[in-house]
Formats: C-alpha cells, structure tokens, sequence
C-alpha cells in the first residue's frame, strides 16, 4: 500500500472523528459583521495549527485578528495556507434547520446527506478538512511533504480590508513556495470546476450632492421648484450614461479598453476546452435571464465574459422612494458602481480614468467619488504553476477530470500571492458545498471525506524540492 | 355702525368662544391615512353646517366620505366652499407641544400665542374660522349675502383620489356662482400672499425590469455578470437621461412644449408688480441653495419658474443600497417622476408624449409606465374672477395690500372648479399659520380672528346678484 492510500485509509477509519471535529469549528459562531464568536474562533484555529504539530499565534490588526502559525516538517519547500475563520451573518433568514449553527445533519434534496450550518462551505468546511488531513498524516506515521504555513483572516466577509496590510507587514515570514486556498469545487452535478485566477475589481459610490454649481445643499425640497433649480439626481444620471452607451456593450471613459491584453495562448487553449463542457446558455436559465448582451455564442462569448472588463451599476438611490407620490427635489443622489478589471488593468489608474471622466464632463468639483474596495485581478496560470499542477493531478489521482477556468469571473483579493509575495496558488478541493451567503449553506458529508483526500494528494502531488 | 362692523364687533365680543369652537375640531383627530377619527370628524362637520342653519350628508365615496352641506338663504348667488377634514400623520414626530392633538396654546418665537396642533393651518383651523363667522353672521341678525354650499373631503391628504369622481357625480348639485378655499394667506413676515391658480401635474413611475430584451427577470444576481448581461438600471438611465439635457434646462420629449401659451397680458403685469415685493434671491437662502439654473433675475426669472413645464425625478432606486459594497446586477430600476405642466397642457396628452419618447427610444417593451396622478392646471384669474376681486377687497379692507402671484409653482386640483364645475374661484383668508406637514404646525391666535373677519368681508364683497 502506498503512503497516500494508507492515508485515504485512515481519513475512512477515522471519518466520523473527522466529521465531528469539522462540526465543532462550524458549530462556533464567528460573524465578523457584528463580532459574534471571533475571539473563540481565532483561538480555536490556532488550537488546530498547535494539535497539527505547529505554532501558532493571534495576530492583532485594525480589525479582527488574523491567525498566523507554521509546521516545520523539515521539508525543503513551504506550502502558506490561506483561509478564513469568519462566515456570514444569519440575522433574518429561514433556515431549513433549527438553528444555523446547530452542526445539524440534514438529508438535503439531491445532494444526500449533508451539514447544514452557517460556514461550511465557506470556508470552514474546507479549513476544518486541512487540519483533519493532516492528523491523518501523523496517525500513519507519514511526514508533511512541505512546511506549513497558515494565514487564516477574520474578515474576508468584510472584504479583506486588513489583509494586505498583513501581508505587506509581514513579507518575510510569509516567504514560501505554493499558496493554497481550500474549497469545495464540484457543483451540484458533481462537476469538479477548477479557476485558475480571479478578475480584480474598483467598487467605487458616486455621490452627488447640491453645491456651488447649483441644487439644495441641506435637504430635499418642493419638488416644484426643479424647473428653476438643479437637481443633483439629473446631474448624477447624466454623469452615468455619459460612462456607458445605451447598448451597455461600451465603456466610454477614455483609456478604459489600453490596458488590457488578450488572452494568452495557454488561456486560448484552455477556452476551447472548457466550452466543451460548459454551456453559456445554461447559464441563463440558472440566473432566469433570457438573453445574453451579444449576439454571440461559444468561446466568442466567453471571451466577452471573462476578457472583457466591464462598468456595472450595482446600486442607485434618490429622494422619494417610498410608496406612492411626493414630489422633492433631492439633495442628494448616490451610485455604487464596480469595475471589473482584467490581466494588466490597475485600480489605481481607473480610478484617475474615472476622475477624468468626470472632469472632462464638467462633474469633476459636483460629484465625490469615494472607493469603497480595489485591488488588481490575480492570474494564477496552469503550466507554470506547481501548485495548480498538483491540485490537477489531485483530481485525477481520485478519478475527475476538472473544467478548467483561466479565471472566474469575479473577484478575490489573490494579487496577494500572484503579485504582493510573487507566489504560485492553487484554489480547490473535492467536495460538494453551497448555499454561501444564503440560507441552508451545506457541505454533504461525503464531500467532506472526499476532500480531505484530495488534499492529501494535492499535498503529496507538489514538487517535494 | 355699518352691517360689517358689527359682524367684526361680533367677532371680537364672543372671540374667546371661537377659539374654543376652533380647538375643538382640531382635538379631534382625522387622520386619512390610518383612518383615525375620520368618522368621528366628518359628524363634526357636517354638525358645523347645521348649526349655521343648513343641511348636511355625508357622503359616501370609494375611500372616506365627502361631506355635503347647503344653506338657502335666499341670495340669488351662490357660494361653493371647498375644504377638507382630514389631517397628515403624525406618527414618529417630536412636538413642542405634549400631545399634537391636545389643543395646545404655546407661545411660539416670533409670532406671540399660537394654537400648536396638527391641522390647524392645512386647514381645519381655517375652516372652523368659516363657520365662526357664519355665527357672527346670525349673531347680529345679518343675513348671509349668498346661499352655501359645502364640499368638505376627507382625502385631500391623499391626493384627493375620490374627489374627481364625486364632482363629476355630483355636478348639478354643486351647481354655484363662486367657490372658495380658506387658508391663512399671511407668510411669517405678515405679508399677504395671494395666489389666482395652480401648475398641473403628472406624476409618474417608470419601472425598468429584465424581460426578453435580456437582464435578469426574477432576482438581482451576482454582479460579475453585467459584462455579458443587460442592466436594467442603466436601461432606464439611458431613458431618462434621453428626456432632459445634461444642462437640466430643456426636456427632450417631442412635443413637450407645444401646448403651451405665454402668460397673458393680466399676468404679465401681475409679474411687473410681483417683483416689487417678491425677490428670488431670497428664496435661495431659505432653500439652502446657491444659483438658480438660469442665469437671469426679475421677471424673466419668474417667467421661467411660473411660465414653463418641467421633468423632475422625485426619487429613483434600483439594487444595493445600504452600507458598504455588494456587487450586484438588478432585476429592476424605479424612478418616480412628475411633470408639472402650465396653462393649456393636458395630463393625456403628456403621458403619450412620454410614452412615445420611449417607444422612438427603443424602450417602449422594457419600461413599464405607471400612472400614480395626473391633472390639468387651474387658472382662476382675477380681472374676470369676480370671487378672487371680492377677497381681494377684503384684504385690503383691512388694511392689506396682498401680493398676488399669477399661479402657484405646485399643483392642486383645481381645475375642478376653473374647468369641470367651470366657477370662478378663490383662495384666502388673513391670518398666519405654518408648519403644514411637520411637526409644531401651529396658527396664529390674532390669526385666527382676522381670518373670521377677513371671511366676513369676503362674503359682503361677493357680487349679490
């Protein structure tokens, strides 16, 4: 029997431990939003790092504290662990079982039997199966094939807003070969989905407030009184469709589309087999949308989807919106608008392009721009990555071949590690889990197995020196 | 002494029991939104008619009832009061006085001894003075110069939304030389202000929603997906911004303008003498406002606040709007809009122009339009308004010159009377009161008692045959 096969062997022997040490770290409240459980949380995954052979300690931040610990297994290569302790708030939702951090076991329709909790999917779940591997390692007597280290933040829910101050501060002792975030990567149909990167993003709000230019200053008035008055809600929507053509198929901020390069050749091919198995149109239905923005299909589509970087209106609101009539002249209009940016796009430089524009259109002293989130798109890559390489071949070593992304569409602060530290990540796992954000977030017991496996193997697949 | 006299005489000899008439009926509590006493109200007032020697029904209408009343007094003319006896909420406010319908005396800063109660300027104060003076009337033996008639409703609050209806069921019975509207005419500073009409309105929501012009039809999803999905936030916004300039000073609708007349020769010279007394700039500093969006002063700057129709956006809202970031693509994009149109626009007619603006735009599918209010200006005059020169007489029988504005810039539905009952009509009364629609609305307790006499000389002005 070869050492991984001892170690399957005892991740099953040993499964309904497992599955109990996986339910007492969800069954943990840890809502960043309001600071339920953070405190024992942290201390709880640092308690995992120390029983895994490790040190471990409870790094302060202008937030919530971030985990930091290593495992010296005198290996010659380092593997750093990224992950999160920190889940969704539950306040007001419907929850199929009676209390969403109750470690219930649940029989969910399709999917068997499955823990249903706050955070088992994202991304506790997955955390918990890491630690577990690793006692399975020890049990059979089998090294850490890399030293270890971990990064586990407390406000990822909360938009990372400390991590890449902990990073910056702490370069050195984050120095290490690979970087590995843990999840659940087969969907509902049991599709394996691997990405190899994330889009980066500028969340900005546009608000526009009655001023020198004109309009009310302190407070919405008459409504009659815009035919002589400005009004800052017209001003706002002007500056918006001037960013936009009515098509919604072009940006019009100048120098939005320079930076932005095509898809390289290693993408091109990955394109063309990941439309073999994936199928736009099915994605409409999922989301009851009838048509896309392009008469296009295939990997001409998907190249819009995913090279294409793009100016969304993700929220609006002004004045009166209450039932009903009144008729006001708003002080006040605020956007939330994200920009999703791709390979060799910088938040920095879009946000100047978005000032520009403003300015350019004479908005520049009439509409503030506040940024709420940005950071650059993080492109892992496949053919030049030991990591991805070995969560690859950890798929096949257990028999799945994955559709392979060259990035998701959405974001994820990764320019951490494909840019601030300059290591290769690997994003993944076995496993069924969902509902993220939602009600009945899951995992199925059996994915849970199943990925403290292919982390096994994923471990014992990267390059040893 | 002559008949007037002693009705003034009257007034002030029994003014203690006016007062006391007045704060009764505001105690009593009218509200139309949730209902609050309107029954009980409605039997008050329909009592105040009888006690002045009418008849009274209350009239049942799809939403509270009207109250209808005559008094025959043998004129051979005829006097419509219009009035309502319902009040605006008062739900989450915080009052000067204990209680917003306690009835409360209070001295208030700058204006001496005020009765403080929700309702008492908009306008049950100024409609219990009405039947004061009927008292005062019979008091000194003085036959009322014209026969009465009384529409009191209980839905002004809400839009008047039964009133048309109720009018047109009832156009014989309404049947009258001239009608009326009390209210307290005289601003914080004592000066008298006079309106002869009123702009119309159309107020409108357009709702944007996915549909099979593409954006998702069911839910908002995630944001990531407006590269390759429609919005319909900037659907509407293209719409809108499609309907005004970015300059905010010409909509783009075609046929917009059309109907409109110039202010006649009558107003232009109310206008001249308007501006003597009236000065624009000091509205701004009332406002909180800075610059008008014209670059004009005096009449020509009145022109255009009095004389010309206007598009406002009263709110707008579509996706995440609360705290921080959400990355979202809407199902749906709201905006409620109104249109305030001036002499000789037709509420009909500017929602198909509206409509057709979306249909030659491309948007006529996608946008619903819905019809919360519309109705057509009211132009009293005065020259041949035989009831507006009779208070205007009265105003200066007291020793007020008014300042006469040819409309108002907002909206009621007077046509009504201008154009469905087709009577001449007046609004006023003296006296000072405030604070409509917030919180420590209050009359004047002097107020009050030129109100009653400035009634009674409106009432001896009425041409008699």
């Amino acid at each position: 029997m070869t050492s991984i096969e001892r170690i399957y062997q005892d991740i099953d022997a040993h499964f309904d431990a497992h599955l109990e040490r996986v339910r007492t770290l969800v069954r943990q409240p840890s809502i960043s939003g309001d600071g339920t459980g953070m405190a024992e949380t942290a201390a709880m995954v640092a308690g995992l790092i120390r029983e895994a052979g490790g040190t471990a300690e409870i790094v302060p931040t202008p937030g919530w504290p971030v985990v930091y610990g290593e495992i010296h297994a005198g290996a010659p290569k380092t593997l750093l662990v990224y992950g999160m302790y920190d889940v969704q708030p539950v306040a007001g939702e419907q929850w199929r079982v009676p209390d969403p951090f109750g470690g219930y076991l649940h029989d969910m329709p399709n999917l068997g039997q499955c823990l249903v909790n706050r955070g088992v999917a994202n991304q506790k779940g997955p955390l918990a199966s890491f630690f577990n591997t690793l006692l399975s390692f020890r049990a059979v007597g089998q090294p850490y094939p890399v030293n270890l280290k971990f990064m586990i933040e407390g406000e990822e829910e909360l938009g990372s807003r400390n991590l890449p101050g902990f990073v910056t501060q702490n370069r050195e002792r984050l120095k290490a070969d690979y970087a590995y975030f843990a999840h659940f990567s087969q969907d509902p149909s049991g599709k394996v989905i691997m990405y190899l990167g994330v889009k980066g993003i500028l969340f900005l709000e546009l608000i526009a407030r009655g001023g020198d230019w004109g309009g009310p200053t302190s407070r919405g008035i008459h409504g009659s009184n815009a035919v002589w008055l400005h009004s800052p809600t017209w001003l706002l929507l002007h500056a918006l469709a001037s960013m936009v053509t009515p098509d919604q198929k072009h940006v019009l901020i100048d120098g939005f589309y320079d930076d932005i390069i095509p898809p390289s050749a290693e993408d091109e091919a990955l394109l063309e087999r990941l439309i073999t198995t994936f199928t736009p149109e099915t994605q409409l239905g999922e989301y009851d949308v009838r048509r896309f923005k392009y008469d296009l299909t295939g990997v001409p589509l998907l190249r819009k989807y995913l090279y294409q970087p793009q100016l969304n209106i993700d929220g609006i609101i002004s004045g009166y919106t209450g039932e009903g009539t009144k008729t006001l002249l708003p002080n006040e209009a605020r956007a939330k608008i994200d920009i999703r940016m791709i390979q060799n796009m910088r938040p920095e430089r879009m946000l100047q392009l978005v000032k520009d524009h403003l300015a350019r259109h004479g908005y520049g002293d009439k509409i503030e721009v506040m940024v709420h989130d940005g950071y650059p798109p993080g492109k892992a890559g496949l053919s030049a990555n030991p990591a991805a390489q070995a969560m690859l071949q950890a798929y096949r070593d257990l028999g799945f071949e994955p559709e392979i992304w060259p990035h998701l569409a959405g974001s994820a602060p990764f320019y951490l590690f494909t840019e601030t530290l300059g290591i290769p990540i690997a994003m993944g796992g076995l496993g069924q889990g969902g509902r993220q954000h939602s009600p009945d977030e899951y995992a199925t017991v059996e994915g849970i197995r199943i990925c403290e496996k292919s982390i096994a193997a994923f471990l014992c697949n990267l390059p040893a020196k």
